[in-house]
């Protein structure tokens, strides 16, 4: 659509055609797929889908962030923070340090080419936006961070154990997660304790080795 | 998870209770298949991602709102406004009136159910806002649908043709629609109206019988 219209400039609509390449290679977000599953276990999630059930949490669960948390960038973290993965792939949450180290090389180069493809100002604006979700050093990072690890330890309660049982991940891997969820917030973070104790206890999580 | 928690006193944590089994319901919009197709034709989109996509519109196209729009309650309806559909599914844009008036009944009927599973107080502002998206009556309901109707014609123009095609729909049944997303934003709705243009000129879209 860019090439054409270049082509015209009676028809140059400029930002409108930036911003709408932008969100046309962002659609891909909705082919890459995710290690854990849909709660009806019918298939594996994608990370489109994921990141829209995170904004949805951000709305739903915003009284549980610190007093004075701004919501608003909270959402445009979690909508944004995995398009990165259109060209990084996602990484399962508890693969080993040195595919880890792959990942985030791969995720800045990522995020160095898609953010580019908005007209200036709004790249830098969104980047600095996915910048400070990985950096986590903000209320608002960490609040967004604290939904991205509670949403899959939700989805594996509710398939009884889902990627911790495929993945052999034991209790006490999955507790030192949670001390970013409570970073993020004092009542998820001490819902997702006990929802860890509950999971050891149904057989939905092995214990500690 | 409620009913358990339920039995017992220690572990009570309304709000958040009620909020996750909210959250966890909503889980279902993922499966719910609209007409229109990714971008690279795989497969047939879901709500949960094309709401997804729409807030990350409502992120990036702001600066087309009129002046003072307010973007957080914007996506905020974006994201919420299909959860309907986990019972009254997906209608066709173009289906005939009788069976676009069987779905408004059955929406109202989801909503009173699906935002009642929230605590209150939110339940009834979640619910005012699915109902602003729905009246429309507000600038940021305008835009917010203004995003909803241009996004399946984005597809459209990217798939050669999409919906249009495959039920024969034709240029001024199209161009009847794009009174809304002008309706929503001047320079979207001028947008709409070229891609509908170039469309019939490439044979994505029938012109006018």
């Amino acid at each position: 659509m860019g090439q054409e219209r270049a082509a015209d400039p009676m028809r140059d609509m400029e930002p409108l055609d930036s911003q709408l390449r932008f969100l046309i290679e962002a659609d891909q977000l909705k082919t890459v797929l995710r290690q854990s599953t849909l709660m009806d276990v019918s298939r594996r999630e994608n990370s489109a889908e994921h990141s829209w059930h995170l904004a949805l949490m951000a709305l739903v669960l915003q009284g549980h962030a610190p007093e004075g948390t701004d919501i608003g960038r909270v959402s445009a973290m979690v909508l944004l923070h995995d398009l990165v993965e259109i060209d990084a792939g996602d990484l399962f949450l508890y693969a080993g340090a040195e595919a880890q180290a792959r990942q985030e090389v791969a995720e800045h180069a990522a995020a160095d080419r898609i953010f580019a493809l908005l007209p200036a100002p709004q790249a830098a604006a969104f980047r600095a936006l996915w910048d400070e979700f990985e950096e986590r050093g903000t209320r608002e990072a960490k609040f967004a961070r604290a939904l991205d690890r509670l949403q899959p330890m939700l989805v594996n309660y509710q398939t009884g154990g889902g990627t911790w049982l495929a993945h052999g991940v034991t209790a006490d891997q999955v507790l030192l997660r949670v001390a970013l969820i409570e970073d993020g917030s004092a009542t998820l973070g001490e819902y997702a304790r006990d929802l860890i104790a509950r999971s050891v206890a149904r057989g939905f999580l092995a214990p500690a080795p």
